[in-house]
């Protein structure tokens, strides 16, 4: 086995090369990754059966869906690098450039991070993903995926890695973390000189352990506790509509709702409005709603506790309390949520100014459900993970989340 | 004495309200700060004898030079706030529009970071600095200053407080933690959920103690080994210049060369010129030259040891050592720079290109002295400090590196 150390020195040493690739190769050698990757479809599809086999009866079914792949899943991997290739180069922009009093031009130009390591868990299309993505914007990619999937990820990485040498790129470009006890996801929390930035993904517990642990920079990703403010403005079918969006179509994403917050004055009118829907034993999925002591004496549902109004359910699962006013709203969201995503449905443009001016989330929606959070609807193309922090990159990360910049300054002899 | 914890939580409820102040407003404070601390100069000055006196004997010249304030360095201090009001606002540009295929509107707009914290050491005049930056970029500042500096910080925070009182804006705007002891600093790095930004402003300890101890985002600032790499294709007039002034026009900032690689195929020209012309015995302040052994084979000078070449040394000492070529330069330079500035003195454009590219520092400078990486002589109009990190913000800190983004999405009803 390599250790971690001597994988993130390779990959140290491969970043200084891959900054300087042109566009074209890059693009060359995300094509060639693609095309390995479908003709390794049998090695690879041999590896996952072995992790699924060693995974029964320990993993949730929708654990077990996303860590089975099939040969249409792998080809919709190598697509996914493919349309990597087709998006625009995100290193070498020019920021901005100004020529000094003295005479020197000032470039501010866009740059790559260096290396990059990914802590995941157990989804395969992941690893091709953030290989994808890194190589695109210029940075080594070291991966550290959770145990169940590792010989998937490992035959996956093989795949890529061949793809690399073909073009004649240091495969090391994407690297693969052996060890995969909790011991190596330490190690890369304080590599520093050798991790420029660290992206967790995965459950609370992991992006905790990266906020008290880790010395080299980390950007944390999508713990989504998202509310949704239905203020006494709303148009109310709009708002059950949003909701039922927001909570019902995929409760599993970070982007899912799990906190309705509703404004007193329509709480009588709006929560049979929102039960009918959400409880409609006639769905293929019912909600539970949680309901604080005002929501209570309106309709039917389990007691909330505290608790309800700080837990990321990514279930069926619904939270709802009454509250006075728009303040109050920003208010309870200012306490409990994960600065993911929020909405406020109104139609007064005043009430909506407020709220998306105080809320201090990092995508704020008026009238429309909290869902769109995602790099493709953002229109970036692609998407790294979504980050709930406030320096370098918030929300969606595409390409240009994954670059960092320098001053380039030329003269002939300017002293100051 | 009001505790650190207190001081915290009053500047995060002043945050809320600080985000949706008019740009009217904000310069409105500024102007009002600025008058207020010139209306206070005899306060401010009284509090600094008292400073002065208490130092005396404990501190170098340098720093009772900076610690030290007049009539007219308060005069300065207040007109660098006047300065900064009459900077462009930095919150409320709009990074980017879309409109998604559903129809609503996805705008990417710069919001304040919240409540910035600094750690600075006896400079008086960071303290109005620190606080005009971050009130014009909507941002709430918390100062914890040296101990030698206090009375002096309290008499300027205080003169500021009344200033924003006077316009009706919460004077908890600039808070001053009050516990000058290494606790207060340490609180400061883990004070999640109260700080949303440390900014270190100090030496290497100082910087150290935050990464290895911090869990609320830090940026890195200050620390300089710059070097300056001689080209065997240089202009070797224009290189002594160059280093005449990187290394003797200021020694004691972090932009100041500290390291000087000569190309082989040149050192016999090039080193006599440069301690002919850094240690001429008739300059006011003569250079100390420590150098590899290839150089010490040409000049005379101090033998260097290995730790020379990671010394920022803050002095008129320059460390010398001969390269076989620029490659060697830029493994030197990645082995051992900060990544704060670096320049290369050459004639060939292939070599330039080859360094800025291959040179991962914030400022890599092409015939151009080291000593412009600063917010004024980059156009920033202004700065926080210097970065030497990658995250969020690079090179020279100004008002817009003091500010984050969120995505306000407004449209009509829309779901996923």
């Amino acid at each position: 086995m390599r250790t971690t150390q001597e994988i993130l020195r390779c990959a140290k040493a491969a970043s200084r090369s891959l900054s300087t690739l042109t566009t074209a190769q890059k693009n060359a050698a995300l094509t060639a990754m693609a095309d390995s990757l479908v003709a390794h479809t049998d090695d690879i599809l041999a590896a996952n059966r072995e992790d699924v086999a060693a995974a029964e009866g320990s993993i949730s079914p929708v654990m077990m869906d996303r860590l089975t792949l099939t040969a249409a899943r792998i080809e919709g991997m190598a697509q996914g690098i493919r349309e990597v290739a087709a998006l625009p180069d995100p290193v070498g922009r020019e920021l901005s450039s100004t020529v000094h009093g003295k005479g020197m031009i000032i470039r501010k130009v866009a740059v790559p991070i260096g290396v990059v390591a990914i802590i995941y868990e157990s989804r395969p299309n992941v690893t091709s993903d953030a290989a994808a993505l890194t190589l695109k914007s210029g940075n080594v990619c070291v991966l550290r995926g959770g145990k169940e999937a590792y010989r998937s990820a490992a035959a996956i990485v093989a795949a890529l890695r061949e793809g690399l040498a073909q073009v004649g790129i240091s495969p090391d470009m994407v690297g693969l973390i052996e060890d995969t006890t909790r011991a190596s996801a330490n190690e890369l929390m304080r590599a520093e000189g050798l991790v420029d930035l660290l992206i967790p993904r995965g459950g609370a517990g992991l992006i905790r352990a990266c906020v008290e642990n880790a010395t080299v920079p980390c950007i944390q990703t999508g713990t989504g506790i998202c509310h949704v403010y239905v203020d006494k403005a709303a148009d109310l079918a709009m708002a059950v509509d949003i909701l039922d969006n927001a909570k019902m179509s995929r409760p599993s994403v970070c982007n899912a709702a799990e906190i309705c917050l509703v404004h007193k004055d329509i709480a009588a009118d709006f929560l049979p409005m929102l039960k009918a829907r959400l409880c409609d034993p006639a769905r293929e999925h019912s909600a539970e709603l949680r309901l604080d002591a005002a929501a209570a004496a309106i309709i039917d549902g389990t007691p909330a506790n505290e608790a309800d109004f700080d837990t990321e359910f990514l279930d069926y699962i619904l939270a709802v309390r009454v509250v006075a006013d728009v303040e109050e709203a920003i208010a309870h969201i200012a306490a409990h949520s994960t600065m993911h995503s929020e909405a406020i449905i109104t139609a007064d443009a005043a009430t909506a100014a407020r709220f998306t001016a105080a809320v201090d989330s990092a995508a704020v929606y008026v009238n429309v459900s909290t869902r769109f959070t995602d790099g493709g609807e953002f229109g970036l193309g692609c998407e790294m993970g979504i980050s709930t922090q406030k320096m370098h990159a918030r929300g969606p990360m595409g390409l240009e989340e994954l670059t960092t910049y320098k001053y380039v300054i030329t003269g002939d002899g300017q002293t100051r």
